[in-house]
């Protein structure tokens, strides 16, 4: 093979109570990556798309080109490999910008090379490009991007990330404001201690989302979608953050939080047709206060990265 | 009705990683309560068995008294009631002892009474009378006495408590010292404040844990079974906990802990088979060490409060 074109999806995280263990992929947006073998050693980026300029092209300080040099190392491969890189989501928008890049590099090395790896084993080197964007190799977006589906980290050390069956029929509805939070300061902005007695309520509420999701519950998941911890530091942050909120729970959404360090604010629906509610609702208030601003309305994405196209 | 006997059995709680959200009934050991209807107005307890003199005969004292007593006034009901409370398991053990007593009460008194609530609405003056033996009205081992089953409180506001489907040959074993912890002093030496990292790392588990009881994963339940929170504080309470715990492990324990506040201490194993022998080896410790105790081996109670005997 001569070149891969993979597709790899956005992912919500967090999403509520499951502050770093709970991550779902998106059908969109995503990120594209073609990579080509070459004859010069090492791995160079030759193109970059859709960042409107921001992203750097040196192979060590952009997540594609770190993830691939990584997967190269550790296959102990000498082949010389070009990148190029369709941006196909905003930066820093709480949607797993990083780490979709990231994964459909590694895929597509991976792929390019023949799968020498299982998909899964790919996961450590796109976490530890989550290293370089936010100071902390978590593997919430990372895992959802590139397994699919609805995703519990259920420990990092040893990692143990496991696919949670969910019903066919939810649906996220996502709004960005056009504005970037800095995931390494919206981390630096949590309180190293939480009180044992709002950590109980949060553990009441993780278990039972778990509950609801595995079940089919859609009013247990509602009343799950509380998070008494990350949401309060991290609201003001987020532009109209609880008006956004209280229009989607308004508006068919069965719960709604930040997606990650935001801007990204997800409902979680049951059905389309909520879906399209809570996101025209959301994206309402935005167009009231004149922020630009995309939503997003997409299932879970249960198959994770694609190839688009390939090259013999 | 003239009289009825009831039932309610003894529940493990917290069951590792879920403080003061898990909990699950076992089919012994558990407290019997007799109530008989007499003129005399007000609640009388005529008759205390197996305490070794330690409860009081006083109603607002003892906790199948206050029960009795709450639903009462909450019916309106001026029907004098007599009580006789066999205790058929140790008090200050960790198993809801108090909560055994206050269930099989509010069962008989209400089976007495021709059942004016459903099961379900009691739970609130089991959880009242918690208030008298710890300070506050936890709810774990209250409804697994009460609903039997694996319990899980999702939230105290509102209060919100279900019951987890789990695999049918889940068994506990459970060995008790003949020592006695104050529920009260246990749980002021929590501290007010925890870790958000370490909360991160128990809602991993809790969250594992309730994936893996629903999808009968023996494996990842144990896995989950890791409390870095409570346990780390509370076991140096327990006689030789870590020992008897490392038995457990070693010895067809999926995991173990400390039940409540202890002593008790509990594995959860995969049949009765390995129940049997993860209980002779943590009760082995003890028998080394010249400790008196007690070892109960348990499949979970699916249905709660037994009517074990009325008189019409």
């Amino acid at each position: 093979m001569k070149e891969v074109k993979v597709f790899a999806p956005a992912s919500a995280v967090n999403l509520s109570c499951g502050f770093d263990i709970f991550g779902c992929a998106l059908k969109f947006p995503g990120d594209e990556v073609l990579v080509r073998r070459t004859d010069q050693a090492g791995v160079r980026i030759i193109k970059i798309e859709g960042d409107g300029g921001r992203l750097s092209y040196d192979t060590d300080e952009n997540t594609a080109g770190i993830a691939a040099s990584l997967l190269l190392n550790h296959l102990q491969s000498e082949q010389g490999i070009e990148i190029e890189l369709y941006k196909k989501m905003p930066l820093g928008s709480g949607l797993g910008s990083s780490a979709a890049s990231a994964v459909a590099a590694l895929t597509a090395v991976n792929h390019l090379l023949g799968s020498p790896l299982p998909r899964r084993e790919l996961l450590p080197f796109a976490m530890e490009t989550e290293i370089f964007v936010s100071g902390w190799g978590h593997a919430d977006n990372a895992a959802a991007s590139l397994l699919g589906g609805f995703i519990l980290v259920r420990s990092y050390e040893p990692l143990d990330v496991l696919q949670l069956s969910v019903p066919d029929d939810l649906y996220f509805a996502v709004v960005r404001a056009h504005a970037e939070i800095n995931t390494k300061k919206a981390r630096e902005i949590l309180k190293p201690d939480v009180e044992l007695k709002k950590a109980v309520v949060q553990w009441g509420n993780i278990a039972g989302m778990v509950t609801g999701l595995l079940n089919s519950d859609y009013d247990l998941i509602s009343r799950s979608m509380n998070d008494v911890i990350v949401e309060p530091v991290r609201a003001p942050l987020i532009p109209h953050f609880y008006d956004v909120k209280s229009a989607a729970l308004k508006n068919g959404g069965l719960g709604c939080s930040i997606s990650g360090s935001g801007p990204s604010i997800f409902a979680m629906c049951k059905g389309e047709k909520n879906a399209r509610s809570a996101g025209q609702a959301m994206g309402g208030i935005y167009d009231k206060a004149g922020l630009e601003h995309d939503v997003y309305l997409s299932q879970i994405n249960k198959n994770g990265p694609e190839i688009l196209n390939e090259v013999l």
